[in-house]
């Protein structure tokens, strides 16, 4: 396995890659690896003739520098798991590299970012499609792997490459989760143990939701109640958001016709953690 | 030669094209080809395997309807120029395929996008960087050409490739200009032969400012008043700007210390006229 640091050393491997006509599969990350990211690796090692998998904890899309500065960091550790996955190239970029001296482009999109998690980090998701557009044009992936866990960032992606015409196909895996349910996260480790227990009430919230539409209940306010009361009976807890959106246009829903995603938003002590869950 | 309007028949073809590594020469343009557009197809023949033009006037970059709605449009015209110098592809694409349902996602630039005509018209370049990127995303070109008359565009354009991480050689040529001096420009055309008289004004202001900075002025503000005077001279003049700017970063200079670049804006009757020379 290689770990690659320099830009130029990336492009140029990218390009020794893509004269054999190896396809690409690319798993992007902020490191932190957990069994989601590794889920997501295992899926892009059988579907593709090599697999890159970058590391960078993008300042740019952190909306809050303590966010940034806490986000947890262990890179020898994720070199050890993407080794074991036969990961061939591990991408680690220089901040610096990545955004040179007068860097003023940005790619920004509108609607898709504005409810939900838009709301609450402002700047996040411009943040997002910038690095994602940069490292889909450096690692030139044919597919890209996201986990269902970021259900907003990942439709923010399909649009970004649907509108920029990139030829990359992104494929969403489902969320895996611990035992108990709770979606693995990097940052799950913030959480004290008291903390990591209240936090099993976001996925019974989501699990509430479900057994809810499944017994017919289509009102979506209804749902959100429920789901409300349940995050709001555990101490620590603060909802930025519990909603029951349309799929496709993330807009809010008032009765579920057909398929819809209840997604929440909950600090957890300081530890902002998102999940979600379809409704079909 | 081959006129493709459709996007997926594009992709394919550049698929093709890669497949067999041979190298894309771009030359993207709004269509009513001049001699400025022939020289760039040229240089572009001559430096690569296949030769692609895109011929599209994008809605996005005009900030005034009106100026849209009457940009010269000439395809049969402008196919029998590219087939004359050998062009394999020609795309057109079409408006409703490039700007899907739901299109949300823009490509925006700070600062080098704010002076000059950054000024004058607003959402213009955010229209340039988005339909560049797309199009280069779609073309996937080894090198694309660009004429210096659009020098601030030029400048937007290497910026967007370096932030993005974009790996296209931007190629920028000389101005062509008709035997009296005019920059040749699709929208030349629009002006009545009163006009086209008066708009010899624009060039020799530029040959002024060369003139003074070669007889040692530096003084910035002294050579643009020559130029001004020059060009308010002329009937039916009204100046956008007259600037002298540093060459990579836009900004204005005071003080000529090395390289600069005198650009202006002016309309002529109704047609607004860029042009630029370089100060060194």
């Amino acid at each position: 396995m290689e770990v690659i640091k320099k830009l130029n050393e990336m492009q140029t491997r990218v390009s020794s890659i893509k004269e054999r006509k190896e396809t690409i599969g690319f798993v992007p990350t902020m490191g932190a690896l957990h069994e989601g990211h590794i889920s997501l690796m295992h899926n892009a090692r059988d579907e593709n003739d090599k697999l890159i998998v970058s590391i960078f904890v993008n300042p740019t899309q952190f909306d809050n520098g303590d966010d940034f500065k806490s986000y947890p960091r262990q890179l020898d550790k994720d070199i050890e798991i993407a080794e074991s996955i036969n990961v061939d190239i591990v991408f680690v970029p220089y901040a610096e590299e990545l955004f040179k001296e007068g860097f003023c482009t940005y790619v920004l999109q509108t609607k898709l970012t504005e409810p939900l998690c838009g709301k609450f980090r402002p700047g996040h998701f411009k943040g997002v499609t910038t690095i994602m557009t940069k490292l889909f044009n450096i690692i030139k992936p044919d597919r890209a792997y996201l986990g269902q866990k970021d259900y907003q960032q990942n439709i923010v992606i399909k649009r970004l490459v649907r509108d920029l015409n990139m030829m990359i196909d992104i494929k969403v895996l489902p969320t895996v989760r611990d035992k108990d349910g709770l979606a693995c996260s990097s940052r799950n480790r913030h959480l004290n143990p008291q903390e990591r227990s209240n936090a099993l009430c976001i996925y019974n919230s989501l699990l509430k939701a479900k057994s809810m539409y499944s017994s017919s209940i289509k009102d979506a306010n209804k749902i959100i109640e429920e789901m409300t009361s349940i995050i709001k009976s555990e101490e620590y807890t603060r909802i930025d958001y519990v909603s029951i959106v349309n799929p496709n246009t993330l807009e809010d829903v008032s009765c579920i016709n057909g398929k819809a995603v209840a997604t929440v938003a909950v600090r957890v002590g300081d530890t902002r953690l998102i999940d979600n869950i379809i409704l079909e």
